[in-house]
């Protein structure tokens, strides 16, 4: 089966979808690349807020368009509030998207993420190598970085999508995004931002606020994908290293679509 | 009445005497805004430290010439630790600032800022509907980000500065500055940082450093806020979008007055 | 005695090395500098990885190549996390590296850094104020900048080495590395990197790093000090302040050596 690319038209839909309508996205994420998320979604449109308390979390959670779990940084305590946030943004028929970072090398994010599958998320998105362990088909990578390429966990990634019933977006040097059934696939960026900490992570935040939007849910998660897959392709063509990368990417997420 | 704008030679007079004092700025603020935070205070000519422990905190704030408390991703653990630093620096007769980030929309926080109101900040710094809520006078915004104008929330602020006996200072396209009676505005800024995450939190930052100089409480928070104004005008004229904003922004403020 | 400066042919050698083997860094680091390290490393062609919790370090730190233990934002909890790490590395055989910030300073660091002193560190980076304070020659500096030369804090340096078996480096406007008996010098880099919060703390990441790869531990702990100061000088020249340095700096970090 060859995968579909996202349709031009939707993807400037849900463009104008994201900035008409700035999800609020509660963002639960690693303590490396808080920054960097909030940047990449208030560059984009979406209105971050980091709010991590064992009892704000589920408050904000439920108050919140969308919610994202990174499980990048994790300790016990956070799993705590992380739980409770995703059982109340479940109460409150909100979206909630996973980040399995580094799952499969690490004991208690790999239980805790396999738990979490439970709770119905409406989106997972990570690399090759953690969606094969997440998966139950590998034992995960070397830390945060794939061994795996995205077309070999694609079957990995159909089969989560089905048992778990999310949008599952594997990411690479192609992006696979599918439902079970269907698969789209998303192509752009560059090797350079596997040298900047946080363009995974961040999409994740982007897949989590498009979880918020109307529409068919497939072609959102994909459209997330391509808001960066493109902002990375031109910032790429722009900077001269993974420095300068950085404000060239925020700079051509905020003029995507031509908002500039 | 009309709020009268900070005298230039006033303005002048207390950049000198921020580069000359470097004021060490003890800051327990959120997790998302640490990087940018400790960056702003080095351009400008301070000197940050971060020092959040329970035992540590208490021993610092004594230590330092001022003290910054935001509470953008409180946790009952750094509450304690906060209430513990703030009353080592009253202790010590160290000023310390407020940012109450979001108080309103969520239980813990809101309570824990009710308390610190009774434990005499030098200054306090949010936008209009956070200084309504603090006031008593709204729920809060929606999120991080204000609902309300500067203008709307101007009473509030002088209700709150002559209950608290704090400096007020309310951000928006205009900041007011209030200590009850008298009532100062800083123009300039752009709309492009609300784009950024962390200008809020860094302008409370640069407030707790200016209410370490000698002088008049009211204009050397004005002060901070003109720092910020200016600088960001600059660099908004030199930039793209907001990921070209920041490297500017910290060059506009390492430059400002001639330093660079 | 003159220290000598590191032969170039070394140089090239070591970072030669660094990018073959690209070291998995586990950096347990404070809160204000993570996304800063992470950039450094992955610029250099390592690879970072933030793994804090008192179960997971340890089983990362067997897994990684080296582990870096930074005590900016010190707690009690993460002191334990930490010392898990530390001694599952020891046990794993990996080297490990203690960055001291501010000890002297505050009570919970500074106990914690002499007792991690007996846990065998490959490496120690500070600066002058922190070398002193750790050897048991000053109280500390104020707050995380150092109120001491390098050349100031060279005896001391020595004695620690001596004392503790690790390569100490002392950083300055000239470095300072030294096993005891020898010393070696780098020069280079700039007074703006003391504008940029991070510079140290990322150093000391790559010193981490540099203990993982073959060779004379001593000329490659001269190694990771000199590819920043290198870097840091190419910076500098094509930034116009604080601001514009930090994506020169990654840009000429990645550069380094004619990789881009």
């Amino acid at each position: 089966m060859q995968p579909d690319l996202l349709d031009p038209v939707q993807l400037a839909h849900a463009l104008q979808q994201f900035r008409r309508r700035s999800p609020l996205v509660h963002c639960m994420t690693n303590d490396v690349v808080q920054t960097f998320t909030a940047n990449v979604l208030l560059a984009l449109g979406a209105s971050p807020a980091m709010v991590i308390d064992s009892e704000e979390a589920p408050q904000f959670s439920a108050i919140a368009d969308a919610l994202l779990i990174n499980v990048g940084t994790l300790t016990r305590e956070r799993a705590a509030a992380m739980r409770a946030a995703v059982e109340s943004a479940n109460a409150a028929h909100k979206p909630w998207t996973l980040d399995p970072v580094a799952v499969g090398a690490l004991t208690l994010r790999t239980q805790f993420c396999q738990q979490l599958l439970a709770l119905r998320p409406a989106a997972i998105r990570g690399n090759a190598s953690e969606i094969l362990a997440l998966a139950g088909m590998s034992a995960g990578g070397r830390g945060v970085d794939s061994t795996d390429t995205a077309s070999a966990a694609l079957p990995a990634a159909q089969a989560l999508a089905r048992q778990s019933g999310a949008i599952v977006a594997v990411s690479g040097e192609v992006d696979y995004i599918t439902d079970g059934p269907r698969v789209l696939m998303v192509t752009g960026g560059d090797v350079l931002m596997t040298r900047v900490v946080g363009t995974g992570c961040a999409l994740s935040a982007v897949v989590a606020a498009c979880c918020a939007l109307p529409g068919d849910k497939l072609e959102n998660v994909a459209a997330a994908c391509a808001f960066m897959a493109q902002a990375g392709s031109l910032a790429c063509a722009k900077s001269t290293g993974p420095g300068s990368f950085v404000p060239a990417f925020l700079d051509a997420l905020y003029a995507l679509g031509g908002n500039a």
